[in-house]
């Protein structure tokens, strides 16, 4: 039985407390935080605490609170774990405070509040000050997900990178297709056996393989009609990545 | 039963011609097309015709060939068929030759040759000239598809432009996260359920609501930090996609 004490009431946390809870060999002694409404009904009330002093003693901390507060909050811990472990993409384990044996404890996903997150295909990333503190890091990962990978700060960095692309930016896409739908008085609905098509693609093809549309096949009458169409950053979007498109395309 | 005559052997006619050759309630009737190398293996021999004359009679014939073809093809055609669609996102139906009674008929996904698509989840789209011929062509779509819609123009144009974003630039922002995992020598396949996550979350909330990422927060550090690690049209692609995401932020 591997024990863990959540730092953080934000998506992160939450998304933790709910795997942890879930998972047989694995137990959370305690979740600090000082907003701790949102682990209401989560977690038994005895397992909270808004004082860090209090937190009981576990193999290991997990700090998921904003990138900027891991220096500050990993100050207030009591020495009360084997290995502290923040979980972010970009910071390095030596925000955490120098009183810690330090480490990251990183899941590649995106968590929003109301969403179900089903952990076991989530890759995490761990990281250890001490290499002797990465088994106890992997077999913590291990007891919530099958894709546990040791990730260096550089690596870590580019997956977090990465990541903005393959998520962020491609949910926002996703924003302007919905918008131009309801524009045009169709159901969104409409593209998401497509957009499902495109993510289930580079299962067995490599985008660049996977490439087709109008910017691909150089057809400048439909992106002609399709730039009239546009206005403002939706506009930008479309030159700029259809260019970028035809710039590979010119590569290959 | 319905009958059906195929025009081309590019992705999308191969994946139609897959699709019907499913279907049970629809035969082909014939599948005319100039390189008829493609169609090796997939339709007996004496179903392939490289004379249009030579097409038999159909109920529908569908025109599978690239925009600027359909005119052209379409006036080879013999007057075999009740209804002749064009499959084209964007064209007007009167890009087919004006001696045919004619129609559009639109799957909404991207086909790549070598890709298996399951027909069933694909939304079509169609219009006819002549309203009684939507029947036919509604009957034709529901042989494959459980999703069938009445569009016109302006709304298929509207689709094909969402497909764009939510599809061709999707694709190609997978492409440049795959290239950020590849020159930090970490597998690709760390983004894949990522991917995946991202595609799915918005079957159950909007893009808007689906919005996570240094962008939203305005994480300026983070921000700083990625596109020092950029260069050329990603980091075109990172500002510009960054700086749309937080006008929008604003709206909201």
């Amino acid at each position: 039985m591997i024990t863990v004490g959540i730092i953080g009431s934000g998506n992160v946390a939450i998304h933790l407390v709910k795997a942890f809870l879930k998972a047989d060999t694995v137990t959370i002694t305690g979740v600090y935080a000082r907003n701790c409404s949102a682990l209401r009904g989560l977690v038994e009330a005895n397992l909270v605490f808004t004082d860090a002093n209090d937190l009981p003693r576990a193999d290991v901390y997990l700090i998921a609170v904003s990138d900027d507060a891991i220096d500050e909050v990993s100050a207030l811990l009591p020495p009360n774990a084997r290995v502290v472990a923040h979980t972010s993409g970009s910071r390095p384990i030596n925000s955490i405070n120098v009183n810690h044996n330090r480490g990251c404890f990183y899941p590649l996903q995106t968590f929003s509040k109301s969403d179900v997150v089903d952990f076991s295909e989530v890759p995490v990333c761990i990281e250890a000050e001490h290499p002797g503190d990465l088994e106890i890091l992997g077999q913590l990962a291990h007891t919530i997900s099958r894709s546990v990978s040791i990730v260096n700060l550089e690596q870590r960095r580019a997956l977090h990178l990465a990541a903005v692309f393959v998520c962020n930016f491609t949910n926002y896409l996703y924003g302007v297709g919905f918008e131009i739908c309801d524009k045009a008085k169709l159901s969104p609905e409409l593209l998401k056996p497509l957009i499902n098509k495109t993510a289930g693609k580079i299962k067995n093809m490599t985008p660049y393989e996977a490439q087709t549309g109008p910017a691909l096949r150089n057809d400048r009458t439909t992106i002609e009609a399709h730039l009239q169409m546009l206005q403002g950053s939706s506009r930008e979007i479309y030159q700029l990545l259809t260019q970028s498109i035809q710039h590979e395309r010119h590569k290959l």
